[in-house]
């Protein structure tokens, strides 16, 4: 591990686990603007690449692996391996569990809850503030909750509140303004609920059906309206 | 103030006020492309952190706020207050007025007008090239008008030439490509005037309507056609 | 030409033409975590800007220019005349003609094919992972192939394996599912084809037609179903 740059990195600020491998030109523990720094801690197994910056007050699992100016910021509870590619951000304040995996230029909002398995696409944008504006906004704000296994599509975007279900998968493009439930295949501006994921066909003659590894771990577990 | 760094920050080239904080990894002042670097001027009480660059040529206000890896090209004149947050980028020629916020991930491009307490949300494209690959383009380019106190939800994209009127607020991943009249709620692709912001409700409870703190500055400034 | 930042920046990983100009903070040759740094190779009179970085194991021609904060991955084979502006992202494994301009904030996903005088606008994701989770994404990854002389418009997305025909011109915002015919403008989400090129007309009176010297190389180049 060489020497992380930046004033704060000294081992109170930043605790982190054995085998780390830590880029030149990466800031751990910088200091957050919202009070005092808590310390940074990450687990072990640690890859972070050049010009990613990762706050004081976030707790971070084992075996997480950036690509370049990832910026993490305070106060999130990340879990073990995650995946993030270059120039995303996660903002503050949000829980992420095990197993994620979140593309290049993606902004993870305050307040948002990612759960085991899920993937994010290139591009995608999470949002916390129903009425940007509104005077209560600081007091309204909160992120969507994507569900254990769902897969966003790039460049989509996902409203305040609102809750992509269990392995559903979101097509690219896409402007989800309501809940989906689980196990579905749902797109466009407003997304819509298109058909079950069980019922979607690969279209490259590799397999049959994309997702039918998933379709017993969803039985009874969605409907569709 | 730390230093900062570059061949280009000595005296003549940078003028900030007092007070600022600047962090390591920050270039002030760096020579344009498009012909001799004229003066960076900032205003007093800049905080400026890692990673961001400002170009030559650029006129800033006082009280200067940005998150990482902001870039500020040159001839673009800026009032006080300003919010950028990590990864935005302005482009050269713009006006942008005082207490604006530019959130993460955002695009401003060439020749854009952004009026008085405007928002712009993660995410965020403006354009200025109508028609790209024109022989014209270069003449032709004009980014749009943001007027004061309007919202620009996530991912949206606004056209060029378009105005977005006075406090009106442009939903999440909306393409916006005509003239949006003041004081309404657009969005959609392309974005629709949906309703006058007086109309919507809050939908979380916590007041009766997030906009009715307008209503009156905005009385007689509008028609929905 | 300053010399370049990093561990792996020595004679034997990167071999860079003459009249280079590299900007302080640059990396050349960064080691591919998928294997062995194969060396970089770049043509003659580069301009490459702070914060960029660009692997190992890519091939790019004469006169590329970069904004900052710029990330080329390995196994790309780039020709001559590389526009490609600040935070914008190259994955691994894509071609890329002559005379492309990739816009701010854009993500080319790996195995894409892009063809001479291509522009690529700000914010712009390309996709190719059909139906992301699928157990053979893997093998099943192929991005789109965007042909010569085509405009893709500000915030718009490829889908994998989508063709974009050349000299055609996607609409900002588009979600550019199916293959798109030569010489045609279309967008919306989904895109739909809207009309041909030759019968686009100037918006802002500075000529008849933005696209009529391109009319006679696209003659019988394209149908329009």
């Amino acid at each position: 591990m060489r020497s992380p740059a930046g004033p704060k990195n000294n081992g109170q600020k930043v605790r982190i686990g054995k085998g780390a491998v830590i880029d030149a030109g990466v800031l751990l523990g910088y200091q957050p603007s919202r009070g005092d720094s808590d310390q940074l801690i990450v687990g072990s197994g640690a890859r972070v690449r050049s010009g990613s910056i990762i706050y004081g007050g976030s707790k971070i699992g084992q075996s997480m692996e950036t690509g370049h100016n990832v910026i993490i910021r305070e106060e999130n509870e990340i879990g073990d391996n995650l995946r993030i590619w270059s120039n995303s951000i996660v903002d503050y304040g949000c829980q992420i569990g095990n197993n994620v995996k979140i593309h290049s230029h993606v902004y993870i909002c305050q307040y948002t809850v990612i759960e085991d398995e899920v993937f994010i696409g290139p591009g995608v944008t999470l949002a916390n503030d129903i009425h940007p504006g509104c005077p209560d906004a600081l007091e309204c704000m909160k992120g969507p909750c994507i569900k254990r296994g769902a897969q966003i599509g790039v460049n989509a975007c996902v409203l305040p509140r609102v809750t992509v279900g269990e392995h559903s998968v979101i097509g690219a493009g896409s402007v989800v303004t309501k809940d989906i439930p689980a196990g579905v295949i749902a797109y466009g501006n407003p997304a819509q609920v298109i058909c079950r994921i069980e019922d979607l066909n690969c279209t490259t003659g590799l397999r049959d059906k994309p997702y039918s590894h998933l379709i017993r771990s969803l039985k009874d577990a969605y409907t569709i309206g």
